[in-house]
């Protein structure tokens, strides 16, 4: 098929392209990037490397325990980004933003790299070394967070039907979000019309109230995963996002 | 102007781009994609990682005298790459290619990572952090090799009179090469008509015979060099790098 490979001069889990693997992924980003865009989301790109000192960068480290590839220095240490969020919150924290220019969509194809112990790297599906199309958008409130996570919600629908693909709804959901939101989560459903498990969690342990993927078979019969969105209420605070609101305070 | 800034979070010389800024570089990635197309360069993508004790990459390496980011993990050494080429040349020795086929043209867009001191970063113009569009043409002789060498710098003449950049050219030619060349050079000088320094090398001491860059004046009184072109005849022997010849040896 000549694709992709593991490249043998590399660490295990890194990939080359072959002609036909480049074309493949360059169709696969414009397409990430067409997605971006149709819900107006402005690109950016932003650093691999990060110091590991950073508060905010050491306590997602931490949580995230040797899985990063470190690069100590006699002075600093610093690490490759396992996730696209760093550098794109710390854009956020200096932008000045009114409540009226809210939501704000910022889009990041994030090349993106984790140690994985080398018997979790599985083909193209696990690697440690992959890029991921990342939106976050910034919202004024819960209501206009959820307003987000629909538009969200029925754009993946749309985008997973028509690659043909069989799938069911994965939702994890705080307990007593849920319980307060039954309603917005049944209207989800009804969009994609598929068996969905609901996992309700008795509290919050994560950044996140709700989050859901969509829960598919490969071709080999193991389990993968698409298009992950969760409502995130805790980092806008950890990052210092904020907004100017209606009556000139920042939120 | 919120272009680009350094990422005070990253290592010195690491860029942000703001939307303006990641704007502008996608559409000078779409050129560089287009430019290699017109030529007929197949593109690939390769890891930015590489074993340190590969022996061709510690060659390399060496020569590079500790201006890489290295990775020290329990049993292996990694690299972060500083250019393109070692993935590119990885795949070509694995490549099967016929005299046929030759001039084989492969482009990749090369993320490159370089630990410069720190005072020798610059704007935009010096990084420890970028990116590299990077064409290789492989070629069956030195004949063919020179007919690629003149269709890059013509093809780049174009691009820089397209930006009304004024520009000089400066050669570095290996002594014996040049005498038996030299219409070969006053050929190119003729179709840019612009003054040249052509610097004699008494023996080969790179892997190259032939190389030149544009140098320009930036707006701030510095020095720039704009798409260096090489003939190289080292690196397929370095490299492994073999096609099949009329008579079906490997050269």
């Amino acid at each position: 098929l000549e694709i992709a490979d593991y490249e043998p001069a590399s660490d295990t889990g890194h990939l080359r392209f072959y002609p036909k693997g480049a074309f493949i992924r360059g169709l696969l980003e414009d397409l990430a990037g067409q997605l971006a865009q149709e819900i107006g989301a402005t690109r950016i790109e932003t650093p691999v490397l990060y110091k590991a000192d950073e508060p905010d960068i050491r306590e997602q480290a931490a949580k995230f325990a040797q899985k990063d590839y470190k690069i100590r220095l006699p002075n600093r240490t610093l690490l490759m980004r396992f996730a696209g969020d760093f550098g794109l919150f710390k854009i956020m924290k200096n932008t000045t933003m009114s409540y009226r220019q809210l939501p704000v969509r910022i889009y990041e194809l994030s090349p993106s790299y984790r140690l994985e112990q080398s018997g979790e790297c599985v083909g193209l599906k696990r690697l440690r070394a992959f890029t991921m199309p990342d939106i976050h958008c910034f919202c004024k409130d819960l209501k206009q967070g959820m307003e987000e996570y629909e538009q969200l919600f029925t754009m993946y629908t749309k985008t997973v039907e028509a690659m043909g693909i069989e799938y069911v709804v994965a939702f994890r959901v705080v307990e007593e979000f849920y319980r307060e939101n039954k309603k917005f989560v049944a209207k989800l459903l009804k969009r994609v019309k598929k068996p969905a498990l609901i996992e309700l969690l008795p509290e919050r342990k994560h950044y996140w109230v709700m989050k859901h993927e969509f829960q598919t078979i490969d071709a080999v019969g193991g389990n993968g995963q698409l298009s992950t969105v969760q409502l995130d209420l805790e980092d806008s605070e950890r990052y210092g996002i904020t907004y100017v609101d209606e009556s000139g305070g920042r939120q």
